[in-house]
């Protein structure tokens, strides 16, 4: 096993009808401001609850967080902050709405001249506004950690950063807040999840049993609820166990002490930036291509991986981990996901404007950081 | 699942060398008193670390804290602390020690006339002096929790205290200190383990499938390093694995939102207050007992525990969780662990005095509430 440092201080808060507790959550006589996205929180009746909860705060509010939420939308809410001496922030959404907040409690009190530089530059952030969370879509684990991706429309590029002082105080996830989903967003927040997992499991071998059968837990109990989950009777246990198995993959605690990968979150960015593909999407077209193109790298850690997951029992480990590619894609197919660049119109020549980047930022990805856009050209032309 | 709030702050920097970042972990200028047991620290090169370590530090130290810790040692330590004006305390030692350290540290605070009312009482805990922990001996999981399990020699009496304050900043697990532990204390260390996850597991189902195969990772894991752990043949990666499991089995994760037992526990507990067995040995002679008298209420669970864990293939739930309990008996016993009173010589007339506490305290345990004095009674007499 490897060294590791784990720290997490996010309070969850989790279950029916919590989120009349906010009142307990949030400093008393906080200003605070409620971030929101396209504004369905107003028609499922979540945020008329958090009104209700918040009835003797001084609120203010910001909607229009969207989808891989941007730079140019963040700095408007900073604008906002700043004006009204905001010093509480309250996510309301999934994780755009959280990740786009946290880049907003970050930048009101950055010291720096160009907020942009948190993302591009990894410039420190010592100080941001304390924020809080409900979480209305199970995907991104960004309720319980400190990362947050976002986009700049100018330049179409999507970049991340992370520090602790962006850590939600704590996060609220009261599973019936999901009933409304769009069956679209649950499929893409499945295959968020899974890759997540994924990406801090499928390395290679450091004696860490513990962490790969947490990691195994995940997967399987994702596996077994996503067909109730896209069904169309709805149910709190299952929603209740999806929500718990997104907070579970990327809260840290399945990475610690192993390698992880992540290179095929860093090309599906690039793939949303460019070609504006949902983030599940991106993930569900270039993981079966990051495993083909590493698979004998991978091999000991997807043969386990097929053979606990998938019930595989191939007599070679190559032979199990080719089938377990397979599964996998058939699996995200299974949710009606698409799974080539074909399916997107994407071209040869769309791809080399991705590595074209991603050369001129000199790239590495992978957990033997052996994936540059030579090898990122190879894996994506594998997936037309 | 049932609603839960889960918040756990403790920095955890575990592996090789850890030690040596002591001096990042404890505030500049505090002074601090280290706590230790009977003195193995100094024998096994630790004790040298912290104080390489902390060389910068203004230190005092106290040890002699005991299995079982004493309120009486305790408050030795509590005089200590006021009089040198201690502002951090760090535990360097097994569960013990951790323990009587978030003692000392809310007693040193303590506002009330009497510090045993925090433990017979549950008097509030509202300040207790910061602390941080090395840990030497995987088992309670204090390292990562707010609990502490304290006794008192004048009345033989054995009760705990939780609350937030205690939570230690940071805990450093170096799995090399385990490496001069005798057998025994790996052994008892195993089944506290073993059944810390039993105790959160083994109740009734609320459809929480994630929950139970986190519980069941450290079960398997825990099983399958044990023959190693108790071989002469030591190595890094299986006692990093104990340690991971030690620590993940009572960080309160895996009881997110599921029923828990804790009877074995607290019956345990007195017949160490009376009969001084060690905390794992009393264990192990009271799960099986518990696990019979409440068959009936446990079927569920203890047949997929039965199938999953034990392999277990019986036609009816009955005979499958029957044989698991044997197979749980039997695991210990190849441990090399007693698992019936009359191994320590404990006849009917002591567990009557065990009663008779539990009597008079009006003492409820399990799940349901339903183990009262007379129910530990047959549970007890079942095992001599």
């Amino acid at each position: 096993m490897e060294n590791f440092t784990y720290y997490n201080p996010v309070k969850i808060v989790f279950g029916k009808g919590t989120i009349s507790q906010l009142g307990t959550l949030i400093p008393q006589g906080a200003k605070v401001m409620i971030t929101y996205g396209g504004g369905s929180i107003k028609k499922n009746n979540v945020y008329d609850q958090v009104v209700t909860a918040l009835k003797d705060y001084d609120l203010i509010e910001f909607g229009g967080i969207e989808p891989n939420p941007s730079y140019e939308t963040c700095m408007e809410a900073v604008e906002l902050c700043k004006k009204n001496n905001v010093d509480f922030l309250l996510a309301v959404g999934g994780g755009s709405v959280l990740d786009g907040t946290k880049f907003i409690a970050a930048a009101s009190r950055f010291k720096g001249e160009d907020s942009w530089d948190i993302l591009s530059k990894c410039a420190p952030v010592d100080d941001a506004i304390p924020l809080g969370a409900i979480l209305t879509l199970p995907a991104t684990g960004s309720e319980m950690n400190f990362f947050s991706v976002i986009s700049k429309n100018a330049t179409k590029e999507k970049l991340h950063f992370g520090c602790p002082s962006v850590y939600p105080l704590f996060s609220i996830l009261d599973p019936a807040t999901t009933y409304s989903l769009p069956q679209k967003y649950i499929r893409n927040g499945i295959v968020d999840i899974f890759v997540h997992v994924i990406e801090q499991y499928i390395t290679y071998n450091v004696h860490a049993p513990l962490q790969e059968r947490y990691a195994e837990s995940i997967l399987k109990t994702l596996i077994e609820i996503s067909p109730k989950l896209l069904s169309n009777k709805i149910d709190y246990d299952t929603r209740a166990n999806f929500m718990w198995c997104a907070t579970m993959a990327l809260n840290g605690l399945i990475g610690c002490g192993v390698p992880q990968d992540w290179s095929t979150h860093f090309i599906g960015h690039e793939l949303t930036a460019f070609f504006g593909l949902d983030h599940g999407e991106s993930l569900a077209v270039v993981l079966p291509g990051v495993w083909e193109h590493q698979l004998y790298n991978k091999t000991d850690k997807l043969s386990k991986y097929g053979q606990r997951i998938w019930g595989l029992s191939h007599s070679s480990p190559i032979e199990t981990a080719t089938i377990a590619i397979y599964e996998t894609e058939n699996f995200f197919r299974s949710l009606g996901m698409p799974t080539m660049l074909s399916e997107y119109n994407i071209t040869e020549k769309d791809i080399e404007k991705v590595c074209e980047r991603l050369k001129n930022r000199g790239s590495k990805f992978g957990e033997f950081g052996n994936i540059g856009s030579d090898q990122v050209r190879e894996i994506l032309l594998s997936r037309i």
